[in-house]
């Protein structure tokens, strides 16, 4: 089977997974306008509407490109013609729409509810990232491909490290290693306020550095209209370098940590980083489907009140309460592996797992690793030497 | 005055803009979240509500980072929170309230209807743009140095260029400049479906290629997953090369094109990259305040016509109804420069002018500058050699 064939075979147990979530829930249509899940139940980035009936085929509602080659494919330049596009086919209204409330902007929403005539909508932005936590063999393949790359690109940065660098200008240089190796460049995330550009490199105290943005770490950045990451400060000897660039190098990602140290660095930022391995391999002998996420959490966060880091844990002035996310399409799907959390793993969930540590003065330590969960654990998708790589 | 003082001073004129206009429509409070326009409003970003009356101070809303600064913060984790805490102060909630519906999701935005307990909300997107496409001085200022900056990067092109190159490959080197050259990385676009990385180069063939996003040209990209701009194909002889890479080189932007050939280009090329230039220098003698922005359009579409150029003109498979558009925080804001639009050139608006054509089999040509509209005319800011550049 080639490639263009198993993405057809991949499509469309996708839109029968949403089908199926439609009709348990007596939803008659759902309507979907993101890049991102357009991308997913197409194969393709449209500017306008999937439509898809909770059974039968879609229509594709588009404002832009030209040339769409899909069956169904309707060209229109407002959401108010959707509703008379369908009329005009004799295809009922539906009564119950989907919508991705979470992220389509509020004057959009009113917009495709008053369309339809239809005063409520259900969540298609929560059903949506449901389904897309799961992936199918194919977005495996592309993850795993992902991987490679990712891997491909962090053994090389020693051989990009000069002494008396900046952090900027280190990362500039994995940016371009990142871009030769075939990485897209931006790389998606949901929700506000998750602003970056490919990826956080954070050296010495600036790892201390809060940010306003939903990451693991902070970073003060290089200037208040981007307060994230790397912040323009030459790296000194002692320090350590946690690189947590992107892995963007198929649509669907890896996330991946590393850290670096120039020369020796303090035994207490290798005992932390040493605990951050030993959470790993803990979790790996215990993850496996019908597991909690919360149970995640609470392996890791023993591990650290055992060594006394708490201070230290995913942060010092600012304290992330998550080791880690599902990652696919977008850098933070679900689940979230928080002390909360009521979700459960299950088979082909792809998650990444990021017990971190800062400690004052010397930067941040710890590693990242993407997961799969198999029929009867996980599997680690992101190989790569664990220990501090001293430059 | 040094910068932190100017800042300030600057902070108060852009509230004093929005409080009369909040006074002129008797909307009683605004509730901003979107980067953006926090920044615009306090110079800075953090992740919560910028809360302000129509008189008197604003209150910050505050989740994240830890240790904001400002008089009147207030800690919170939810919106649900912000009418506890007015009332907890004996401030009376408002009646009226200005939301972004252009930009905050369905779900959030009726969050915070609810919790001021208000039915309507009138639209702080559209009104923000509008008091944001008119600069200040201290705004000013930061475009021109940023101008600096774009400048010096595209005169080093020419430098970084190797036969045989790919576009992609051209494109990294130009990045890696940007970056060194002190480029945030990411830009900030409005609306949805404005994807986009450090900016466009297209070469060839693939300028013709249209793309689901709202930018002036295409190109098919290298993934389905970004269908825009380069495409990794080699940069062949007798080809061009359109250069409209970011120039985020502080909060502020500018929007420069250039165009590159590989040895000497068709005629035609030269002809319609010629017309491209006229265009600007025509626009240069007649615009200024109260001046239409239809009538440019019109004036750059008449210059088309007469040139028997329109099959070329903004693509050729997909032709962009648009010659320019403002800038600033963001790089699509008001005016925009169509045949409907009913915006008037006022001083101090800053705006991008792009008469772009698309040559089947040669590449894109035309130029784009950054103009400032100022007492009695307009004012060039990205200034650097307009002729197709011999590479």
């Amino acid at each position: 089977m080639n490639y263009k064939e198993a993405l057809i075979k991949d499509l469309e147990i996708r839109r029968s997974r949403l089908q199926k979530a439609m009709q348990k829930s007596n939803i008659e249509a759902c309507v979907l306008t993101t890049g991102v899940n357009v991308f997913y139940m197409t194969g393709m980035i449209y500017n306008g509407y999937y439509f898809l009936p909770c059974e039968g085929d879609p229509i594709h509602f588009v404002k832009r490109p030209e040339g769409v080659a899909f069956d169904n494919t309707i060209y229109i330049r407002k959401p108010e013609q959707i509703a008379d596009e369908l009329q005009k086919r004799n295809i009922a209204l539906p009564k119950t729409i989907l919508l991705e409330t979470d992220v389509i902007p509020f004057g959009e929403c009113n917009r495709i509810l008053s369309t339809f005539k239809v005063a409520e909508t259900a969540n298609a932005s929560t059903l949506m990232r449901k389904i897309r936590s799961v992936k199918t063999d194919f977005e495996l393949e592309q993850i795993k491909a992902c991987a490679r790359k990712h891997e491909a690109v962090y053994k090389l940065i020693p051989s990009v490290y000069k002494q008396g660098m900046t952090d900027v200008e280190l990362q500039i240089e994995i940016e371009k290693l990142m871009r030769l190796h075939g990485s897209i460049g931006i790389f998606r995330s949901y929700g506000e306020n998750m602003d970056i550009f490919m990826g956080s490199l954070l050296a010495g105290e600036n790892a201390e550095s809060p940010s306003p943005y939903d990451f693991a770490l902070g970073g003060a950045g290089t200037t208040p209209a981007l307060p994230l990451g790397a912040a323009g400060q030459r790296i000194e000897k002692g320090q350590t370098i946690m690189v947590d660039m992107a892995g963007n190098y198929s649509p669907w990602m890896t996330d991946m940590t590393r850290t670096f140290s120039v020369g020796k660095t303090l035994d207490i930022a290798y005992r932390a980083h040493q605990v951050s391995i030993d959470i790993h391999n803990q979790i790996m002998d215990m993850a496996k489907p019908g597991v909690g996420c919360a149970e995640l959490y609470n392996i890791a966060m023993e591990a650290v009140v055992k060594n006394n880091l708490e201070l230290y844990f995913m942060g010092t002035k600012q304290q992330a309460k998550f080791v880690g996310h599902g990652l696919g399409l977008e850098i933070n799907e679900p689940p979230v592996l928080t002390p909360r959390s009521k979700e459960l793993l299950e088979k082909n969930i792809v998650f990444a797992l990021e017990p971190k540590f800062v400690i004052p003065e010397v930067g941040a330590v710890g590693i990242e690793n993407t997961y799969v969960v198999t029929e009867g654990g996980i599997e680690k998708l992101t190989i790569l030497e664990e220990e501090i790589i001293e430059l």
